[in-house]
């Protein structure tokens, strides 16, 4: 009865120290999640120029004394902007997921956190989410010689040939 | 005896249960650890422009067409740039620690993971990692009208009075 008394005691200790356990590795997986968004998700963008759906949170706006705008855009899966060109150049920091970059006429980029790309002034191309996962970028551009130029869409048929 | 070897079959599954429970909360821990790190830590800086020990990873150079330049700056506790200028300007994204931005004649503004700064041209500033603990930031620069130009140091007095 007594060696009962002490295994029963020893149950209710197991019990409160794995829950206790359990909820430590909760909370962790929760902060891994929360650290792991660098920037604001922002605002859906509404416009023609992306296909699928994406968020574009402005980070810094050019001015005439610095010419440079930052912004984060989230991609959810499948999500890619138009074929477009900027003027005055533009860089690339991939911060999360898995993304796709092309120049007109070269292979594709696949991105992943931590890489960064160089697209030269009017240099046609695309860029977007993979199939899955999303992609979360940080875009620096230099507005010195105007708005990006926009060009036609990246079909379905295009952006699923790019994926095999 | 019955209810005894129950007991001891409960106690050895809640054993393993547990230290399961505990192995997640480390695998947690650890990965977060790791998705923390966005650019590699790069080269320690040893020109005289710093204050204790930073390190420097170049992400994009500047060039003729795009005259836009990008690093990764990773400062160990209490080491901070000496006071300086950009002729072109410069946009600073915070992505992990606590760092300091001061600029001449203001109250210096504490970063954390997510906030940006402009840093106009030729204003006189200075930045860094707090006390405790150290700062990485990305240094988006416009070189178009040359080099930073560097000033005194930041003394100890005055970092540990901005620290009050």
């Amino acid at each position: 009865m007594k060696l009962k008394n002490i295994a029963g005691i020893f149950l209710i200790g197991m019990f409160a120290f794995s829950c206790k356990a359990q909820k430590k590795a909760i909370v962790s997986t929760e902060t891994a999640s929360q650290k792991s968004i660098l920037f604001p998700k922002g605002e859906k963008i509404t416009n023609a120029n992306f296909t699928g759906t994406a968020y574009l949170q402005m980070l810094i706006a050019a001015d005439s004394l610095n010419t440079t705008s930052v912004g984060n855009v989230n991609f959810e899966p499948g999500a890619r902007t138009k074929w477009h060109l900027h003027p005055g150049g533009q860089i690339l920091l991939s911060t999360d997921g898995v993304g796709y970059y092309q120049e007109k006429g070269q292979p594709k980029k696949i991105l992943r956190k931590g890489d960064v790309i160089k697209c030269p002034p009017n240099i046609q191309h695309w860029l977007g989410a993979s199939i899955d996962p999303y992609f979360v970028k940080v875009a620096i551009t230099n507005t010195k010689n105007g708005a990006p130029v926009w060009l036609e869409a990246v079909t379905n048929e295009i952006y699923r040939s790019l994926n095999k």
